[in-house]
Order: structure tokens, then C-alpha cells, then sequence
């Protein structure tokens, strides 16, 4: 069965391709919910990028994904600017977030399996320089809750307690167990 | 202030590039200490890949670090054959182990600054299949525990507690830490 990734993410595309995947991506836009409980909005979402690619492509396995960063409760979104970027930053210096991603797996139409993961991460206690320092490097505006664990931003995290995938955007151990279950290997040998 | 790894490891040198650091890498041959508590063994080893290369590059700070697993306080180390990295993964399917990194950070033949930090790692359990198909990529032969984390490895972990970079083979973030505080910045501007 071929493999389709309904998401923009490059890191989503790096993880899949790191792990020996073999897909395609296709993105057909949609509306994304961003309010209500967390949970709800990121597998809401997660099918809502997968349904409609797998409409277009039957037969084929679309993997759709959201990924949330929370703390007490909040959704950090994408920052829009520097001065946001700055202020979320600040807001997760020194204390522990949530970051889960779910996975929506849909063929023709419907959700075949449907999972979340959650990894909590502790920052570190951060100066206004090193924040600083930080959003000049330009990582965190495209990213939920403002930085990326798999670039620069790995070295404000003090330490994780869960999957460190799900964190980048794909929980991959489970995604490679689901995935195996329908028939897709995902690492083959060398 | 020059840095120079002090290490043969393509992870630990693909780690401080991932970062942007500026640096060389030596090595000058030592005998390895094997036995004993396992946080003797990762200082002593650290700090014996250090302190020589730290005495032939006068004024430059030198890197050296030792990676180990730990499980049931047995050390395990590169396993040397196929059958031995087997073996390994089959005593770590289904448990938490340990990865402690000590890190040297030596000048002029002395021990500027030693710190160390230990990850715990839960693995899923493996089932033979996977333990078969794993071994088959290659991956475990020059890696202690028999697996990579950031290679195909990753997919046998379940979820860690600390730092991920620590489990690849240095703690990036309190590495930085310490370069910051030795005068050598980590990351900068784009």
C-alpha cells in the first residue's frame, strides 16, 4: 500500500525519511480547529489534513498529524512574530510543557487508526540573552510553542520524559508499529 | 579559544556541527578503563581522551567524553559480533537501562571542568523479528548497548527521561552551558 504524507512539515517529511519510508506528500488545505481541549483540536486536525487527501487517492495510506504544545492548560500556537516568539519563550523558561501529537491514518475516506502521544518537557531556566540569542536564529516562528527540540532549540531543554520524536512532530516508535500492523515496514536492511 | 574533540565518535562530531560549533578533531590513542563503577569508568575514560591531546595543543580546550550502559548495574558495552548485539537487545527488549556521559573539558593538561549525565532509556519489548531486522542494518556493532538512538534505533525505545542528546552520545545542553561559561558560545546568528 502506498504511503501519503498530508502534511507540510519538514520535519514530519525528515522523520519519515530518516526511518527508511517510502512516500509521497500531498497537501489539499483545510480549516484547522484551534480552539477547545487540546486533544480534541490536534486529532480533529490530524484527520482533517488525512480525510481528504485520502479521498483523492484510493487505495492509498495518508498519514495526517498535529502536533500541540500546552502548558496549564494553554495551546502555544506558531508564533506570528519575534516579539510573540520572545513571549513564549519566556513563558516556558524554567518550567515543564506538554507537547502531543496525534496521528490520523485514513484510506478512502476513513480513519483507520487514530493515536496521540504525549512527551512533557522541561526547559531550562532561560536568560533574556540566550531568548534572545534564540529567536534571532529565525527557528522559532514556523514552529509550535516557538522553538524545535531537533534544531538549536534542543540545547534550552533540560530533559524530556516520553517519546523525543513525538516532540519533532511524528511519535515514531507507535507510528512504525501501526504502520507494520497495515503492512508497511518501516526500516528494511541495509 | 580553539576547541578540539577529542573523539572518534561521528555522532559526537556530527552533534557539535549540528550546533554550530567551530572545532578539530584529534585523537590520540589510550588505553580504555572497562571495569569497575560505571561513573568511575565513563570519568576515567573521558578524561584519558582529553588530557593527552589537552598537553599537545597548548592554549586550546579539548573535548573528551565517554558514553556508557548501564542495566542492573552491569555495563554494556559494543557488542563484537552479531550474536552478541542479539543477545544485548534481547536483555533490553522490554526494560529501562541507563546512559550515562561524562564529559572532560581539559586545557594544557589539566581537567578544566568534568560533569556527567545519565538518561533513562525504556525500550518496547522487542519481539524476535525485530530484534533480527535491527540487527540487520548494521546499526549495533560499533554502538554501546548494541543500538543508535538517532538511527533506526529510536524505533525501539519507548520513551526516555532526560536528555535525548545525552543517549546519542553528548548532553548537548549543559555541555553548552559549560563552553558558554569557558567563553565559547554555542549557536549563533544565522
Amino acid at each position: 500500500m502506498d504511503l501519503i504524507l498530508a502534511s507540510q512539515s519538514p520535519r514530519r517529511k525528515a522523520l519519515l525519511e530518516q526511518f527508511g519510508l517510502t512516500f509521497s506528500v500531498q497537501v489539499i488545505p483545510t480549516t484547522e480547529e484551534s480552539a477547545g481541549n487540546p486533544l480534541y483540536v490536534a486529532r480533529e486536525n490530524a484527520s482533517r489534513k488525512a480525510l481528504p487527501v485520502s479521498l483523492a487517492n484510493p487505495g492509498c495510506l495518508v498519514l495526517g498529524a498535529d502536533t500541540i504544545v500546552t502548558l496549564d492548560g494553554h495551546i502555544l500556537g506558531k508564533p506570528v512574530d519575534e516579539a510573540e516568539a520572545r513571549e513564549m519563550l519566556d513563558f516556558l523558561g524554567g518550567r515543564e510543557h506538554e507537547v502531543t501529537t496525534c496521528v490520523a491514518l485514513c484510506s478512502n475516506g476513513q480513519v483507520r487508526r487514530e493515536f496521540s502521544e504525549t512527551t512533557k518537557v522541561q526547559f531550562r531556566h532561560l536568560t533574556r540573552q540566550e531568548i534572545e540569542a534564540y529567536v534571532l536564529t529565525g527557528e522559532p516562528l514556523d514552529k509550535a510553542g516557538g522553538y524545535g527540540i531537533q534544531g538549536f532549540g534542543g540545547l534550552l531543554v533540560k530533559s524530556i520524559k516520553g517519546c523525543y520524536y513525538n516532540v519533532v512532530g511524528l511519535p515514531m516508535p507507535s507510528l512504525a508499529e501501526h504502520l507494520r500492523e497495515l503492512g508497511i515496514e518501516v526500516f528494511s536492511r541495509k
